[in-house]
């Protein structure tokens, strides 16, 4: 159940930053001190699923838990740069909010918001594109795989100049740390070239933005139950949301193979591994363990170990999340609460940057 | 005292659209009824000059007495397109609202604001770029040219995305009529393609943008006083702040030729030409009846009759622009103000095009 790479460069911070190492760039190592600022987000295309789950939402919480601030942006516009609408995008974000609180995200600490509901933000993208050339967009190695893998024939504006947006979305609020997954990094190297370009040029000696710095780490490989890449559209995630019935059927369904010793052998049993790593995560130990518990009880029997190593892990989350689902209008607020926090930080952003561009 | 293509491709409606024809687009000629909105503006970069009140800023002043609404934008962040920083912007755009004022535009009437005081409106270009391509912004043929001819060895991603942010400075106030240039014309077809784009895709049967008319003209020929292209940095052009005696000596030094007998042939004697067309346009009356008038009084009686010719036509113009730069607090007031109502309008726009996208 991976996160495909085409997704992953489209939101912030979707990896799994449990096992951090820092960039070359970056000066420390793992989360950050208290007050560190961590921005990270995701595209409001669906219901979050395993795969994001362990992907990054889990880790998210961890960070919050180490103190931690948390800026989870729901990045309606990039929805745009490979569809041509942002179809059901506010109802989609709503669920998000509500699988951000389910897994353990505090409202009251962390400012939940929405691309499209911050225009100060949106503005920063006027002169950060002054300080980059139209060669350098062109190079950036994860635009020009978005502008190959891409549903649409022609390659927007909007794609083109997506690094300098995602640029605005981490230095609007000062961001510290941004986890990232190795196709990103180019990404952030670009928001590293804007800030310190802009500090250069207008700085007078005090930097404007600090340059932030990634949190890089491995994605653990989640596959959907049928092998292929984990996706809504496929059928074959198994979203936050579900019930344990239909987490236990999705389960059922799982490719696996005619081999009743279950052995942790990623190359030849893919499907089989799969699933011992999805048990894995959701038990932390370790895929070899599992396997030889189970031993020779064959397919089903580990698939009835997932399916209630799964639901378990998930019990106190989808207690929470239907709690929070019968009460829309909470998350609404807690948006749109969000969204006027961010509207303050980017407010105060973009003054200073008006006052040390000399702009009007 | 030609404004230079390059300078105008910049700024928005600097021509002189008193002998106005319409585009092949547009449906009706000349100004408009009353209630019909003009967007137009200048890019704070110095002083107003003859080349931009006979140009441009005359007219704009002829079609507020005719009944229409002028929106006249300080295209602040348009600077960053081909220079590095923004230097003295803010004292630059104060004084573009003086030259308005003087030349009386009526700051009750009109929308006076800057480009980077309204966020609303810059926020437009988010979903503009997810309209066009990156095949087409490179094919735009004033973009080419202003590349060609920039000051800066690389192109920025501002430079390259210019037609859009003019598309955003246009539609952000759904704009009827648009002075241009006939070498504008490519970028007021980006902004109709992209109102028509984004009715097709998001209008439901409504479109939210008119397509703007474009009100095509010639720009009179003006050269400077040395026979180049008019600038403030040439030391060629009369400012419409200048004093009579500024004036006077300008004139005075004014490159002509050594035949006493003063004829309008534009072709081999361009310096008497440009001083003739000068005072034509001041007195409106043409510049091949001044040259008969001069007769035999060579190029000392030609410069008497152009300098009093501009000082006259301008002198109410300086009058009230000597009492309004006594009060640069009200100045400011002004341009608050219309940054204040051009905020307004651009929420109200903004808001619908979150809503009929259905973004957060």
């Amino acid at each position: 159940m991976q996160t495909s790479t085409r997704t992953r460069t489209r939101t912030i911070g979707t990896t799994e930053p449990t096992a951090a190492t820092t960039t070359a760039t970056a000066t420390a190592l793992g989360g950050g001190s208290a007050g560190t600022r961590v921005l990270t987000g995701d595209r409001p295309t669906g219901p979050l699923h395993l795969g994001h789950y362990f992907g990054t939402l889990r880790n998210r919480v961890r960070l919050q838990a180490e103190g931690l601030e948390l800026l989870l942006v729901i990045a309606d516009y990039q929805v745009l740069t490979d569809r041509d609408t942002a179809d059901r995008c506010a109802e989609h974000a709503e669920n998000l909010v509500l699988d951000y609180l389910a897994a353990g995200v505090d409202p009251d600490r962390a400012t939940i918001f929405a691309h499209s509901a911050v225009p100060a933000l949106n503005q920063l993208l006027l002169p950060f594109l002054s300080l980059v050339t139209v060669a350098e967009l062109g190079r950036n190695p994860t635009v020009k795989d978005e502008i190959a893998h891409s549903r649409q024939t022609t390659v927007s504006g909007l794609m083109f100049t997506y690094p300098v947006h995602q640029a605005a979305d981490i230095l609007f609020c000062k961001a510290d740390l941004v986890p990232v997954g190795q196709d990103q990094l180019p990404h952030l190297e670009t928001t590293r070239t804007i800030a310190r370009r802009f500090n250069d040029r207008y700085g007078n000696g005090t930097p404007a933005f600090p340059e932030p710095r990634a949190l890089l780490s491995e994605t653990p490989l989640l596959l959907g139950t049928d092998g292929t890449k984990m996706s809504k559209s496929r059928g074959n995630a198994i979203a936050l949301g579900a019930t344990e019935d239909e987490t236990a059927r999705l389960i059922r369904g799982a490719t696996t193979d005619g081999d009743r010793h279950i052995t942790y052998d990623p190359e030849r049993r893919p499907g089989v591994a799969n699933l011992l790593r999805l048990a894995a995560l959701c038990q932390e130990r370790s895929p070899e363990e599992l396997a030889e518990e189970i031993g020779d009880g064959g397919a089903a029997r580990l698939k009835r170990l997932v399916t209630e190593s799964v639901n378990e892990h998930l019990r106190p989350l989808r207690t929470r999340r239907a709690e929070l689902a019968a009460d829309r209008a909470h998350l609404r607020q807690v948006l749109r609460t969000g969204c006027e926090r961010a509207n303050a930080i980017a407010d105060a952003t973009l003054a200073e940057v008006r006052s040390v561009m000399g702009t009007v």
